[in-house]
């Protein structure tokens, strides 16, 4: 007998059927003798459906309010999925987060968690039923309704294992697991038994869209060890837990490929302190999220200047050529380029810790195929590089073959 | 200045354009100076949409989780009425009904309200916003969901006026107001400037469908001065108070006419104590509601027997009948007869109770006509007939005609 957290998403929930489907799994655990806390998120349309009301009524509608109505769709699914439990035969009560105990700040569409008092959902495990919890929301210690932002619910699961010391917390999501690249690029792309936080980090936050890296960061703060699988399926999926000591035999985790990035270049930047602080500064006031940055060493004859490039989403990019080109007449650099027509491939494994000439060999591995490194960006377990867009997907499935097969 | 609480019915609020003409009235209030409570309803159509998802689930669905999930539709209208109002520059903080210090009692689907203590209201009233309350809804001492059932709404309403001592409280609805019988029969029907609460619920429970009983009660027992009235145009409604010495000058306040009965005859019931009462326990223990009851005196050579009519929901007539058969072999009545094309209709006013002759003049009016009447009940304000369905219409103008013009 275990205690086990189950989170089910927008698709695993899509509609009355699926809710059906969920509850099945749900009670085959229930009669093995398991305690069952189940979060669940909103049907998959209902929140857009809302938001597109909220829309018809204001452009900007108030975040306090806007919460209110959000909330209600992970309210409805928690309803619905008892219903489909009391179906079963299965005794099951509904929670939404405040009654659930899931108290966060006031921070509306992006509360953070500040604490769980899971003293109802205990006492209704130990009466026997099953709790279903809904997801992506709590309220603040004055009663007002929040929201958790994107990916919510996940942390909602995470959150409710670590607070129950639960025995196994399950993300069923629409994917079978981590891949070690996405196999629709990669044919010879395999499922991962095992990953360590920091990988899934790395990849999620490279475009391995499984998971939100705010979940990940909270599991490996509290040490929860969650399992991603598929609610389609009865296949094992993959484990994340802290890293071990044989997981370091595996150099390369994965390879991503994010394509959803655009490059700015600044030309004849003067070298001279506080330039760089001037423009990341700028462009965070603007609320452009940067992510790699490469400053090549000072060149040229008279007062030294230097090329300094970062990538940004490629939503993000005329917003941030606006916020530099107004900081030119300030810092007088040169030029500024913007190249949207790139991809970013990365190569992650905790096993870069311990090896040396990884990152020889992935450079090889482009060079043997042609392609030309534009950006290069490494850290304690990730290298990063950017190249030729067109030419992107051959660069990861030519990486995966060198380091994974 | 005024403390003004307003209700708004679900086609009110049926879409985000309606809602937005929600918003305009309610800032027109507020820019004149009143304070605001507004208690609206779900969309029109979305509460069925939620019971049909929960249908499709299961056929009997648990009365607490549907009350989990029904409570959803009012916190959707709640959260877009406060961004409407927004929208103008008016400030308004939206509350569910557990917000808003509405408590009740256990009783799923269909709770009472035991008390409300509007502290968070009369806070933001003081503030300056306006305080959008969702309808329909409680939470039990415990912190359970609870919805307060059909025309659950209205009584929120009525409710908080009566908890926060309102100036005012008005109830929009997609009428004008309270007539004098239904405009769609009677063509010379005119719009009635106030009723006291008994003729209301009087015209309530005999089918002028406006408002239900139990907020009409609930107004009474409590003195809230209440308005009827259109939120599609600016015409005065009807206001509902306590009868005033005036009010009796008029004896005839209204017709009304409930097509929506049938009526069952037990003949030959022998005459003994105790028969009555076994025939209509029985009926209320299969939740039958019986409305009208007459019982002839006794007669016939032999042991004495009586005939016995009753009016239950043609929806219940089925129903009904099995109860009474089921009881032949006990009471030993001779048969039982059904009619289900019989209409009731009905006079009311407070002024009965000091006009004499009213019910002599409304029986000469049908005779005259030619309808045959086959019950008769009366009350201090009403008289009631039953008379065949195919004559109801004529008959209710005849005596509209005759008491009102």
């Amino acid at each position: 007998m275990a205690l086990i957290v189950q989170k089910y998403g927008g698709t695993s929930v899509a509609n009355t059927e699926r809710i059906k489907n969920v509850a099945r799994r749900v009670a085959e655990y229930h009669r093995r003798g398991d305690q069952l806390v189940v979060v669940v998120s909103a049907m998959s349309g209902v929140t857009d459906g809302l938001i597109k009301l909220a829309k018809e009524i204001t452009p900007l509608p108030n975040e306090r309010e806007l919460d209110v109505l959000l909330a209600t769709g992970e309210q409805q699914t928690i309803a619905l999925t008892a219903m489909a439990l009391h179906a079963l035969g299965v005794p099951a009560v509904s929670l939404t987060g405040a009654q659930a105990g899931i108290v966060t700040d006031g921070v509306h569409t992006k509360a953070r968690i500040r604490n769980i008092t899971p003293k109802a959902v205990r006492e209704l495990l130990q009466s026997g039923a099953v709790v279903i919890v809904a997801g992506f929301q709590g309220e603040t210690p004055e009663g007002e309704i929040t929201t958790l932002g994107r990916g919510g619910s996940d942390l909602t699961a995470i959150a409710m294992a670590a607070a129950l010391k639960a025995d196994l917390c399950q993300i069923y999501t629409d994917v079978d697991g981590v891949y070690t690249a996405d196999p629709r690029i990669v044919p010879t792309a395999r499922k991962l038994e095992e990953i360590s936080y920091d990988e899934m980090l790395e990849l999620a936050s490279l475009g391995a869209k499984v998971m939100q890296s705010r979940s990940v960061e909270f599991a490996k703060k509290f040490g929860v060890v969650f399992e991603v699988r598929s609610s389609l399926n009865d296949n094992p999926g993959t484990i994340v837990k802290e890293e071990t000591k044989s997981m370091e035999g595996i150099v390369v985790r994965g390879v991503s490929l994010d394509k959803n990035q655009a490059k700015v270049t600044l030309v004849g930047v003067p070298d001279r302190p506080g330039v760089a602080a001037r423009i990341f500064k700028a462009l965070g006031d603007a609320a452009i999220n940067v992510d790699m940055i490469v400053q090549n060493i000072s060149h040229g004859d008279g007062p030294p200047t230097t090329d300094l490039s970062f990538t940004v989403d490629k939503a993000d990019l005329l917003k941030a050529r606006k916020v530099i080109e107004a900081l030119q007449p300030e810092l007088g650099f040169r030029e500024v380029l913007a190249n949207e027509n790139i991809g970013k491939l990365s190569i992650v494994g905790v096993g870069m810790k311990s090896h040396t000439g990884v990152a020889g060999k992935m450079f090889e591995v482009l060079a043997r195929e042609g392609i030309n490194i534009d950006m290069i960006s490494t850290s304690e377990i990730k290298i990063s590089v950017v190249i030729d867009l067109a030419r992107a997907e051959q660069a990861m499935r030519a990486v995966h073959a060198a380091f994974i097969g």
